[in-house]
């Protein structure tokens, strides 16, 4: 069985806009979309504009060939992002081939945009405006998926990649309602998203799954909806979340909360205790980069990197998801989960084994001056000098 | 038409529990409740035990005759109201009487209690074990309505007097979500309720309405359910919320937040302005009592009563629910929106009638010592000596 794959809108930004790692090197028959995020607009100068491709070549830019009005937050990327995922579905149906479609949409990620039809349409203002047409634009692939009669046949797994962006709020950004702080933060309002799972005839509507999982498990996940085993040569963290979707089960395991390379927290069942916390510098929080506004959780919401790893702070999120009331050292509730976390810590850092960092090498060279197709286009930018340094990444 | 009414569980704690405010003179046919919260146990010479009432007559009291384990929170008071509401219903089914049930269960409210059956059911722990018990009971309710077949010819609206007692949580508390601290402040958090009206064939399921109500709408709209006008010899606050509740229309209509005597805030549309802003004094907070734990919104959620009222702090609840980022003064936003509320707030207070107020005089002869029935029961108190008092009020 062969898979059509479309990476449509994929947004990987600092997993690397390189050609190395483009979608159609790693798996994907189809691509449309940008290697970066929508900032900007830039001067061509001292930064590209951000390229748009239909597979290996780039088709434009942003705000050059793909417009995105900051002053009124109007675009129409999401209905273009969705037209593509509709053409695509219809594609491989028309084909009778199975298929893989990553749809990362990305309007409400700062800048927040639009279409006209759906600008000023919510009381939450620009986001929530972008908000409903990410809603309503679901509800087209899946109302798509039904009228091609294969909904029955279709998976469809709804999640983000991180909690909303608090520095951006209230105009740019989310809410994580009573999670504390926001993306940046280990904190559960930087690292817990909701997540649905579709699939009339397999799931009943409305059940809910108390299972851990993450966005790597997606991986392990897909390839057991397609019959497939995990590769056997090398480590993979994502574990194959069927077994939870389908049949309700409950997998005991921890997930473990990365900030760069150090383990900040690890949760266990609906405890989570912290080995590090840090929300952001004094001096980023001194010029008004709040990772946590309106929030203060004394000595959890530190502006200096603390450590707690001989006496990690630890939370029931059941009773606490708000983070807001460390459990007792001295209680009983303490002793006993942290004799059960202390080993599973330790058995993780010890088979750890680390990536090669991608992000501590930055050079203006490597930007988007000349991407592929630019020439067609009459669309390339002078390449500066290669000149790499060590990247400075404030948080 | 004469309408059967039962308050059950009537909680109108501080509302009074002397006979003058008994639910039985205030239109109410029956009575199954108590006319307190049930704090406790008390030794019954300082304070005594909080009796509950059946009718005009008292049939034991908390801690004493209705058991709650404060240890393990077990207490099977929510069953018992459970069952005097469904036989309410069906005694008025029966006789084919039109009828108006209160039903007013209070196991969310510290000391939180659930019966046997739900203990432990919650991941939430015992608040959640309550809300569990309080949503099947709802549930049962709304189920003995639909199985005597009167489910199309019954209106039903469910609230809460109040945001989330953040001072009781996290295990005796329940959670705001995203809005600025809790219960005893005039900040969403404290003063913002979900409130859901069923009634099967008349209002269509999901629906949702951004009509802005308070619970003294409730008199009025049961008084326009029934086909009365509400009275005339007095100033109504209450408006009818059928318009919104049935088709759909947005009243305009402003809400006063008020804190004792003082108007804190008022909102009109989505926009709210703070004439005063408070949440408790410095003295309370020093001790440990927070009504707004985690959150600190500078110069908002002021420790000192703070007067706003020629330039009072506005927000939009639509971009910002969690009252985080005042408008700007220098904005024409503000000034449009505060020349609109202004004369609003003016005609409030030029047209307000003060009623007499009740808290002022503290009595510990007023107390449940000697309430009517208690002789049958052998529960009669020695009443100490009447010592009027001007009450303290930290909040």
């Amino acid at each position: 069985m062969s898979i059509r794959s479309l990476a449509n809108a994929f947004v990987p930004r600092h997993l690397g806009h390189r050609p190395q790692f483009h979608p159609l090197k790693h798996g994907f028959d189809e691509w449309f979309g940008s290697p970066n995020c929508h900032f900007g607009p830039y001067d061509n100068k001292a930064i590209p504009n951000i390229p748009v491709y239909r597979d290996s070549e780039m088709i434009g830019r942003y705000y050059e060939d793909f417009k995105i009005d900051l002053k009124t937050g109007e675009a129409n990327l999401t209905q273009i992002y969705l037209q593509e995922a509709l053409n695509f579905i219809s594609r491989q149906q028309a084909s009778q081939q199975p298929f893989f479609l990553y749809w990362a949409i990305d309007a409400t990620h700062a800048p927040v945009y639009a279409s006209k039809h759906f600008l000023g349409s919510s009381q939450r203002g620009l986001y929530g405006d972008a908000v409903r047409e990410i809603d309503d634009s679901i509800g087209k692939i899946l109302k798509h998926l039904q009228n091609l009669g294969i909904k029955e046949n279709t998976f469809v797994f709804f999640t983000s990649d991180n909690g909303a962006a608090l520095i951006s709020a209230p105009k740019q950004g989310g809410s994580n309602g009573r999670f504390l702080c926001g993306k940046q933060t280990t904190f559960e309002g930087g690292m817990r998203e909701p997540a649905i799972a579709w699939w009339p005839g397999h799931i009943p509507a409305g059940n809910v799954s108390h299972q851990l999982g993450n966005v790597m498990d997606l991986f392990t996940t897909s390839l057991s909806l397609a019959g497939l085993p995990p590769p056997s040569d090398r480590q993979i963290d994502g574990i194959d979340l069927l077994p939870a979707i389908l049949q309700g089960k409950l997998i005991d395991r921890p997930i473990f909360y990365y900030r760069g390379n150090e383990m900040m927290a690890v949760r266990i069942g609906l405890h989570k205790a912290h080995y590090w916390t840090w929300s952001n510098s004094w001096e980023q929080f001194s010029q008004g980069i709040d990772f946590c506004p309106g929030q203060n959780i004394s000595g959890v919401t530190t502006h200096t990197q603390e450590e707690h790893t001989k006496l990690p702070l630890l939370f029931h999120l059941g009773r606490d998801p708000g983070e807001k009331y460390p459990i007792r050292f001295s209680s009983s509730e303490y002793q006993e989960v942290m004799e059960k976390i202390f080993p599973i810590v330790q058995l993780h850092k010890e088979t750890m084994v680390p990536g090669e960092p991608q992000l501590n090498v930055c050079d203006k060279a490597v930007m988007n001056w000349a991407p592929p197709g630019c020439e067609k286009l009459r669309k390339c930018l002078e390449l500066p000098r290669s000149n790499p340094k060590k990247c400075f990444w404030p948080h």
